[in-house]
Order: C-alpha cells, then structure tokens, then sequence
C-alpha cells in the first residue's frame, strides 16, 4: 500500500519490501500508476501489478497488506485509513511501520474482530529500561554500524547487500534491524528510534547481543544521522549502544540539504566521515572503512563518476552496495577487522 | 527520602530541593544519618532535622513527601518502597521522578484510594508526535543551553544560578526545565528523557517555545552528556531541539571518568568545547561561552585553582556558579547574545 507515492525515491518500506522480496508480492496499491508495473516504476519487480483499489488487488489473493509509505511522523492519515479498512474489512492481515499503532485504533480494532485480521504493529517495542554499558556487543562477534549522513540515503539498503554478500562469501554473519522497514523484512528487530530516550543505546546493546550470539560478524542498520535536527538523538544513542568495532556511511549522491529541511546544508561528507569518528570516540575507536554511496537515481556514467569523486573528497573505498553488492565495503570492513 | 544517600554529592534531588527550596522542607530522611542535621551533612539547609523513619516525620506535620534520590534506570526498589508506602498510608500526597510511575503500582494505586493521597509521577510526559524543525525557538526569546560533560556535575544547579543571577538584574527571564528535579522546583517542564526517541528534539523545540512567550532570554536545562554511553542521545537530541543562541558547558572539577563508566575517559574540557560546537554547527552556530565548574567538594583555596587551571585550558570564562552566584557566566552569556 504505498498510495500516491510509489517511485524509485518514494515509499520506501514498499520499494525495499520489493526489492528483498518481491517474490511475496502480488500487487502494489497506488491509484496514481495504475496499470503500470513495479519493473516499470523501480527498474526491478517484473510484472507485479499497480492496482488503483484494495478491492482490485483482492482478485490476486492476497494474504496480507502492508503499509508501504512512511507519513513524516508515523501518523494514521485518511489516505492510509481507507486501504487499511478495507484491508481489514477484506480479512487480510495488515502490517504496519507507523508510529501510531493499528492496535490502539478502535474502529480498525473493531473491524479485525469482525473479520478476524490480526496486526503487526512493527515499531510497538517491549518495555525496556536497560542504560547501556558502553561496551556494546559482548558475545564475541565483531559488529559493523552503517550510519548515514541524512534519513532515506540507503542504510538499510546497504546493511542487507553487506549481509547477502557476506553470506555468499560463507560468513557466520548475522543483521540487526532497527527500522520499521528493515524489521519487516527481517520479521525481527527493535525499532529504536520508538524506544524512550534514556534507553536509546540499552536497547541498542540488547539487540546487538541478540544478533551477535554464536556470530563472527553482525551488521546493524544505522537510523537517523548525526546532522539531523529532529533524530540525531537516535542516531548517536544508537552508536554509543553498539559500540562498533568499525562503521560505514550511507549517503546519497548529490543530497545537499538534510531532507526536508532546506535551512540545513549537509556538511561535506569527507567532514562527516570525522564527524563520526570524533564523536564515537570517546566511548569507542571505531573507524569509517567505506562509504556507501547511493546512486539509484543516476545514470551508470554519473553514477561512476559520482563514487569517484568522492573517493577523492574522502580517501576512503566508495561504492554503491546495489550494483557493486556490497563486495568492495565489505573487503574495507573484513580489512578493517582484521 | 534519601534513605541511605543524603550527602552533599549524592541524592541530587534531595540536596537541590533544599538548597532551592529549604523553606518548604521540615525533614530529610535517611536513617543512616539520623539525629544529623541538613545544614550539618550539607553546608546549608540549618536546623532540619534528619530522621529515620516516616513515622519519625509525621511528628512535623508534612503535607508532601518527596523522592529524593533517583536509582540508576529510575526503578522503585525496596529502599524505595517502603517510606513511599509509609507516605502514603499516612495520607501524605508524593511527588517521584523515577521511571516508574507510581501511578501504573497497583499496590502504591490502592493505598492511595484509602488515604486519599495524590501522586505527581514528575517524569511522566505527555504524548507528543512532533519532530523537530531545526529553528528551536520562534518566541523572538534568545536560547542558552546548560550542557555538560557527564551527569550530576550541575547543569540544573548552575540554570537555576543563572535564572536567579538574571532576575536578580531585572531582565525579562525564564528557565527550561528538563529533568524530574528540575521539575519539581519549577513545578512545571518536561521529562526530556522520557520522551520516545523520534521526539526528543520536537519536544525540546516545544518546551523552549512555551517558556520563550514573552520573554527575552530563556536558560535550558541540558540533561546527560555529549560522551555519556547511556544517555549521549538525549543530549544531541536536546542541543538539536532547543538550537541555542550558545552553550554553557556544567563540568565537576576532579571528574576525570564518566560516572559509573569506569571504561570511559573524561576527555579533556577543551576538547568538549569543541565537540559541543562541532556537533552543534551543523544545525546552528552556537558558541560554547563559558564553563560552570562545580567545586561542591573542594575547599576555597582548591575550587581558585581549579578555576583558574581550567580558564587557561579552555581560554573561557569559568566560575562555580553556586560560589559566584551565577554572575561572570551570565556577563559572559549577554556578551555573547549582544
């Protein structure tokens, strides 16, 4: 369900859930492209269908709805309100990433008796109030963060291409999701930026724990960035929290403004590199090995001269982990751990 | 109640509400100190006696009874328990600023049915879903933010200084409170720890706001530290949220670990300095103008030269702004606002 807003920079959690697994999908909801493709839309999805109503794509047979859009806030807009509904109406089962959770929605609750829906509500976290030792993951597993230089750049992206490629180099690794998105597609996780402030990095630590026991490597979904007025917080609790033995930056090429706030320029990235070494420090040593650098909305010739550019700003391997899969950061990870 | 921590550096809260508010204070509780009295452990709060139990208390005629130590994580432990029960079952009402509510113990609920005690549950925050736009304060009131490098080395103690020091000038001043002792003086503020991670900063923005309504100058407590393992998040949370004009930055003479982080160096306060203003630029410029140093546990002589080594560390105004009332750091504040 990803109405009005399904494209390549768009719906994020609808875009990702497509691109890691896309063979669970048998229609994207927007009334806007309908009669499109996703392969049409993203350049990958094939032939799934873009439907225009619930009622539409509950001729494919599906099982479950998926809130695909993610409304500043986390909010329970009326655009989303007449899908769930009739979602649950339908009998499907509905997850949901939003902030405002399905299950303290009356009438939605309401609807699932009749229909017997139930609702995962992602970002819902138990009760914590762990403070974090500042000693990170303790099971003996190495842990890598992918952070970024601004929200929506690809961390989560970059995560699952660093995990898919470790795994096919047969590595004993494992993934933590920390976002609405990455925890769907994982159907595990702790959404931090949900937790109560004081207990940001405790969690953090829980869940590198949980990822890293009987692992020689976990990678952890970044959230947030350092530069961002509304969730930097999040962003350096969950740094303390995991204490990274190293970390990666995600950023997007060409992004020269913190999204959405205009007033914001970003930093040069070769200053957010130190940035996060200078503020990590204190706590934990813990290099940037890479940077990975989102170029989906490039040309292959752009996007070439783009990643070399920024080799040279910064010094450091640079890669986009789609079309590289993730091979050349995860080499400056392994050296970096070595 | 400070059962078992009444000390001039340890039940923060017990110690703040006497110094700031000694007047409404007929016991302390601690049974370890018993027969003592406040001015005697303290160095101010004269003649109020120390007892050793509620019962003890209930002779002087207390209308409230006040947590005043705050156990790490803010659990009600059985220290804890006990007088609170006692409090209660007295008839007194009792105002807490732990994490958990006393509003959600059934036993502590129940009890209070009976006696007709009320709870003010201080960390409890409303819920709020507003992220933060990067402007802090829109009020046309300039900002200054009390940071510092760790817990309890006197953020609060030095706002307060500084608000008193600023009405003692006449100026057109309020201040921002943050944390539960805080809070309990101001009688108003918000938890800012308690927040849900997305919205620290939205809630600070918030809260600078509404204290910034016709004033001129509006003094923030900060809460935790840029370095601190547990609680870094809601400090850059905070700094990003209120967006100051400038910073002060509350240091503990002698402090050289983040307390209870055996692992974590103090770095060097010059270095913070830095940092501060680093981490902040990219959301604002804001100077870091002065250091309030605390020398609670220093004799005359030694708090000088403390004071003085750090001015030529740091190349800022430094002062203890209990000892010197708050007044260089507010001369060193309007300087830099002017």
């Amino acid at each position: 369900m990803a109405e009005g807003e399904f494209s390549a920079l768009g719906a994020k959690t609808a875009v990702c859930y497509l691109r890691y697994r896309g063979e669970d999908v048998v229609a994207v909801l927007d009334s806007s492209k309908h009669g499109q493709t996703a392969g049409h839309v993203l350049g990958f999805g094939g032939e799934i269908p873009i439907v225009s109503s619930v009622s539409e794509a509950l001729e494919l047979d599906p099982k479950v709805a998926v809130v695909g859009i993610a409304p500043r806030g986390g909010q329970l807009d009326t655009t989303l309100r007449k899908p769930i509904t009739e979602s649950i109406e339908a009998g499907l089962d509905v997850v949901s990433g939003l902030h405002t959770f399905l299950a303290d929605d009356v009438e939605l609750v309401e609807a699932a008796k009749k229909s017997g829906s139930r609702f995962w509500d992602v970002r819902y976290v138990p009760e914590t109030k762990l403070v974090a030792s500042g000693r990170g993951c303790e099971t003996g597993a190495k842990t890598v963060l992918v952070t970024g230089t601004d929200c929506n750049v690809g961390k989560m992206t970059a995560t699952v291409e660093l995990f898919h490629e470790a795994e096919r180099r047969g590595m004993n690794v494992s993934w933590a999701a920390t976002g609405q998105t990455g925890i769907m597609l994982r159907e595990r996780g702790l959404c931090i930026d949900r937790v109560i402030a004081d207990f940001i990095g405790g969690a953090a630590e829980e869940l590198v724990n949980f990822e890293g026991a009987g692992k020689d490597l976990v990678i952890v979904e970044g959230q947030g960035s350092l530069v961002h007025p509304g969730y930097a917080g999040v962003t350096l609790g969950l740094m303390f929290g995991v204490a990274p033995d190293c970390m990666v930056l995600a950023h997007q090429a060409g992004r020269d403004h913190v999204r959405r706030y205009d007033d914001v320029a970003m930093p040069p990235v070769a200053d957010l590199v130190r940035l996060h070494e200078t503020v990590m420090a204190p706590v934990k040593k813990s290099p940037v090995v890479a940077v990975a650098l989102n170029t989906a909305d490039l040309d292959t010739a752009s996007a070439e001269d783009a990643v070399s550019r920024l080799r040279k700003e910064t010094g450091l391997p640079v890669s986009d982990p789609v079309r590289s899969r993730g091979s050349a950061i995860l080499d400056a990870i392994m050296e970096s751990l070595s």
